[in-house]
């Protein structure tokens, strides 16, 4: 039952972001088409389907455009992080970037993010200040992060800010809008918001891990890219810091990138932050004890084991 | 009464534009805080305010944080345009991709993006639907001139597809949401939005030519930068190209850019643009025939004047 309402929700939700970008500019139609299309993990419209069953929901397609808008909010933050980053690749194709060039990677993402708006406002005042507040918050994490990689310092207490509010902003906010359309109560909708965010929190934790020690062919990316931005897990462990480290590797080390990360790798870091993700998960299985038994709550359950696990 | 109740609303646009702009990430703050104190002709926020006004609305409150809103919108275009434009100046000062860098600026363009959004959501879902529309229209329009520009080819018929999409949807969803915060009925609401429309279309032909033509000192900007970015009326002219025309004037040429516009202002074009913004002006006039006399309405009429005598 569950299995069936989700492969539903989630058909619909595919469908959703394929349709919904029906620009007659050409280049913003193929430029949308290109990232949407080349996949991505989805897991921001699972969280919101699922929190609205748990919640109660009985009609899962009520809550596929927010569900949609959530990975589409999240892709357009991709399509612009990719110009700041120089990134040629993204899920293992050409970046918008790449392959468009700024001017139109740029605007793609704008595109991207008034259809976010657009899909969102017949939702009504309650979600539309949830998912407005989280794209706020999504973009003052992004800026922090970018100051700091400027600045070339990130301690742990702006690598917390920087997580919180760039990822765990619009996980808990996805959480909260499946809550809010299920017509949830207020214990029920934070319950919920509480288990998003620190889901959100352990997923960036495994995700800035896997920069470090993923397999670049199964990641669609190479391998230390966001380290190399002077980003991620590596720059908060014990004070150690990427920038300055890599700029201290040995000018005759082939690869200083490598170099660097062979270090990060020894030192303990990655196991530190492999058990900050484990704490952070816990508070997202204790948030579900507030939630009432069901397939779904089971379900959310079973996303934190496999953010946990996994490989790419 | 009408002067008094215009100060009061666009003072307290002033105040809403420089309070909500509220981050703790002092870069956000401070770039959006550069851009918006530096000015501009608040014309949009105008707009709605009298459209609210027109349309009988009495608590001209009620229409400040969508007056401040649309304004925003703009105003984070011109962000990312300067991006794109590689622009050092606006509004007489450094521009924010000038002082903050690309990254800052993308970053800081997304933020006023987002603030739109969230100072929209209590609005409900009429205005929030016409506000994200207008939303994904001017990014269209932004991306039609850009691959126009990219191509060196601007039609007649791109040309008006440019400026209705990327200035006047904005101008008209304004002046329909005016409409709509007072409670117009539907023919009201059109009437507003017919207005808002060819107020914006006559305003973006008159900015065109004021590239041409306008005192540089004046306007704060370089004359000819958007023809020189192969934007704007000199390109529509009897099927002329800026960017053919300025490749093709003589090597010889101290300023290229300068010989382009001399030999436009000769050929008659700025003369057939003014022609076409007197024809879009009488249409605005034209709606407002359809909205009930008040001083607002003469006001409406007043701003159509402004738009066509502006200087800078």
């Amino acid at each position: 039952m569950l299995d069936s309402q989700m492969k539903i929700g989630l058909d619909a939700v595919e469908e959703t972001l394929t349709t919904v970008i029906d620009s007659d500019v050409e280049t913003l139609f193929d430029a949308s088409r290109h990232i949407i299309s080349s996949g991505g993990k989805r897991v921001r419209p699972r969280v919101i389907l699922l929190a609205y069953l748990a919640a109660g929901g009985e009609m899962i397609t009520d809550a596929v455009d927010a569900a949609a808008a959530v990975e589409l909010v999240h892709t357009a933050t991709l399509v612009h992080d990719d110009i700041n980053d120089h990134s040629a690749l993204r899920r293992g194709q050409a970046s918008v970037h790449k392959q468009w060039g700024r001017t139109f990677a740029l605007l793609t993402g704008d595109y991207m993010f008034a259809k976010v708006y657009e899909m969102m406002s017949p939702y009504g005042v309650e979600c539309n200040k949830i998912m407005s507040s989280a794209a706020v918050t999504l973009v003052e994490g992004e800026t922090l992060q970018a100051a700091a990689a400027k600045k070339g310092e990130m301690d742990r207490e702006t690598y917390k800010q920087v997580i919180e509010r760039k990822t765990a902003s619009l996980f808990s906010a996805g959480a909260r809008m499946g809550a809010v359309i299920a017509g949830a109560d207020d214990e029920l909708k934070e319950a919920l918001t509480t288990y998003g965010h620190y889901l959100g929190v352990t997923f960036q934790i495994v995700d800035d891990i896997l920069d470090l020690i993923g397999d670049p062919e199964e990641m669609g990316k190479p391998a230390g890219l966001d380290m190399a931005q002077n980003r991620g897990v590596g720059m908060t462990v014990n004070g150690s810091n990427g920038h300055t480290a890599v700029l201290e590797a040995p000018a005759v080390a082939a690869d200083p990138i490598e170099a660097m990360m062979a270090k990060l790798r020894s030192s303990g870091a990655v196991d530190i932050a492999r058990a900050e993700a484990d704490r952070m998960a816990q508070r997202a299985y204790d948030a579900l004890e507030n939630v009432p038994p069901s397939p779904a709550r089971d379900e959310l359950s079973r996303l934190v084991d496999m953010v946990l696990d996994r490989k790419k």
